[in-house]
């Protein structure tokens, strides 16, 4: 049985809890076992509950909720490193009371968030799923050329969370001649594009709203019925965020009456569950919250979660760049844009 | 009767013969009429036949042909207009004979083909369209989370015919980090992306395969058997140009057989028919030839057709640009990446 478990070699490591809930695979596994000693509840449970009370390092694998319940059977925690770009499924408040240290994935996903918000994006402006299954239902031979689409280019784009996801949006879409504007926590110095103090005033002076904000209580439900109005009958939302960043009720009614020009949305309010609406519209691409699923993403998460594991046991700042990310370390504020 | 031919009160002005197959659309005319008096024999055919040999300048609605038949009627041609970014579906070669210009769609249509072309790309690395299939289908609370796609960033692009919808597509796929390279009918030299002296050799050092170049006898299934081994079976091809610059029979075995890694295809070798085992891969996105198909683009159309119809009435050169177009006169030989 010893052999069959390679962390029994490796019982002189550092030792990190793998917290996940048992429907949740572990794919970035690999290349930590040669760092850390692994344990992992689902598969091998610990002889003693007491065991949990040594632990100082917590890998949270995906949305995996870290409450206070969690946290009261470690009395000894000091870091949760979280594997996904959100940390709402993480109980800030009190990992900050108990000073314990949070980070996420950096920029691991940010590429891969944004070319899937672009790939969103021209998908429903140009139809492309919709004509995908236009021609695999044999109507092109019957009905004749697809209806127009809309050009890309020169669209007014407001980015909702300009961190590292939102800034790689932009990058990419002021390649296709669009206009870009922002609002976020804060104005960034940094930044050229115009900013707007608020959701609705951003939506109002947008063709298209591109949401990749972090869920906090301040954001959920930032894309309101008011900003959807502000947006207006053309205008296009993108969602590659978090689902409750979206007032969803509002957002299929407006889509089902003709209110919105269409939605490209890789997250939902209650996932797996899509409401049933959205899928007879041609003008939405609905995505199961694969925005950042790629093997290049998941190698790159690893070396920011080694890279942060590894320094909380040597004692070095946690904000070391790994991979080009940042980690976060509480009590630093998290920004509106790091989502 | 008169009152609703807008035409009635414009036969002064210079007469532009449309020239269109009954089942293609002309969504373009609005702004036409106010310049010309448009003569359409599938609306009102003209009371003698004589008159064809009178018309000096034609108007060709999409891919209508203009043969060698169709150029024996009008003995008077002088310029032929395209609406089309190629102009495969004219006899060149006989225009050049009769000494007629010929006058393509010029950079209207580029943009919007480029964005077309990141879409289908994106589409197939990260399965988009496969993805809102299986959304809709009902699979994501059945079958848990969709499997991995693959990162567009520093995938290796190779553009074939870098003309302005490749130079579109390389402007884009930089800003996602991808590395560009192209083989063109000749070596640009006011560009630094590596270039190859074949297809081939293209296609061995890269991950991906833009397809973009005008359909010519010597582009003809340019994307050979050969091409597609040199590809490799990760390798994606994106076809925005024409279908038969593919050789779709092998296309369609490569992809059956798992001999290449996916393809978005815009255009086919016998359109409107898909070949019917394309429709059953989830690695493929199809779409029924409508990458340059928005509004914005068929203004832009107008602006050139209007453009060199007016050049060419007042005797100027039709090489004028008109909304950044250059338009192709006769016998200036065709650049392979103009399509």
């Amino acid at each position: 049985m010893a052999a069959q478990n390679p962390n029994s070699l490796n019982i002189d490591l550092p030792t990190v809890l793998i917290h996940r809930l048992p429907s949740f695979n572990f794919p970035i596994a690999a290349r930590l076992f040669t760092h850390f000693h692994l344990l992992d509840p689902i598969t091998s449970p610990p002889t003693s509950p007491a065991l949990f009370h040594s632990i100082r390092a917590l890998l949270c694998v995906g949305p995996t909720p870290v409450t206070s319940d969690t946290l009261n059977h470690l009395s000894s925690l000091q870091i949760v490193v979280g594997t996904s770009a959100g940390v709402d499924h993480i109980d800030l408040a009190d990992c900050r009371r108990r000073n314990i240290a949070v980070t996420n994935a950096g920029t691991a996903f940010s590429e891969d968030a944004a070319d899937y918000a672009v790939a969103l994006l021209i998908g429903v402006l140009r139809r492309v799923s919709a004509s995908d299954r236009y021609v695999r239902g044999g109507f092109w031979p019957v009905n004749g050329d697809y209806p127009l689409g809309f050009k890309l280019g020169a669209k007014r784009v407001g980015i909702l969370g300009l961190g590292s996801i939102g800034s790689e949006v932009a990058k990419r879409l002021a390649a296709f001649g669009c206009s870009i504007a922002y609002f976020s926590r804060k104005k960034k110095a940094s930044v050229s594009f115009p900013y707007y103090e608020n959701a609705i005033d951003l939506a109002a002076n947008s063709d298209v709203l591109i949401v990749c904000c972090a869920l906090t209580d301040e954001t959920q439900h930032i894309v309101s019925k008011d900003v959807m109005v502000a947006l207006g009958k053309e205008g296009v939302i993108i969602n590659v965020g978090r689902g409750p960043l979206v007032d969803e009720k509002q957002l299929v009614g407006f889509l089902v009456r003709g209110e919105l020009g269409g939605a490209g949305l890789d997250v939902f309010e209650n996932e797996p569950n899509v409401p049933k609406e959205l899928c007879e519209l041609d003008n939405v691409v609905l995505s199961p919250h694969c925005a950042v699923l790629t093997p290049e993403s998941f190698e790159a998460l690893q070396d920011v979660a080694i890279a942060n594991l590894k320094a909380f046991f040597s004692n070095r700042p946690l904000d070391k760049a790994a991979n080009g990310a940042h980690a976060l370390a509480l009590p630093v504020p998290f920004n509106l844009g790091s989502g």
